[in-house]
């Protein structure tokens, strides 16, 4: 077994209407910053031991289906890296 | 000026506790997976205009500071890549 972090990003879909990050977007803009827009990601960073890196993306893929992302609305990549 | 998509990756700092990641992660062990930890994080990407990566990142940057994180709780990262 060895040890991994899985990162799991869950943004919204496109289209998907996301109000949070528009009031952050107006709030910079109101502070002074120019920016064109502003999308928001929920990111997870897990401590998982899997026999292979593919094992370890697996899992986190089910966790993402299962519980961390709404397939309805959310996208979401993984990506696994050994970890010390 | 040039396109780039400045990404704000905000965490909250070691030993700050985190009870929703506390929960999402018993939540996952309730479901069966095994995982030795988890961390959440928020994740900004800004679409800026700008006359250089380093003019980009520094303005993420006072975006960071002035309002995505909360310096007493929370340290970011910046990361800056042109955008199509």
């Amino acid at each position: 077994m060895t040890a991994y972090t899985a990162t799991v990003t869950v943004r919204l879909k496109e289209g998907v209407l996301d109000p949070e990050a528009e009031t952050t977007k107006k709030a910079l803009q109101r502070l002074g910053f120019e920016l064109e827009s502003l999308r928001s990601a929920d990111r997870f960073e897990l401590d998982v031991d899997a026999e292979s890196t593919d094992a370890a993306a697996q899992r986190a893929d089910e966790m993402a289906e299962r519980l961390l992302a709404n397939p309805t609305i959310h996208d979401y990549d993984v990506e696994v890296e050994p970890r010390e």
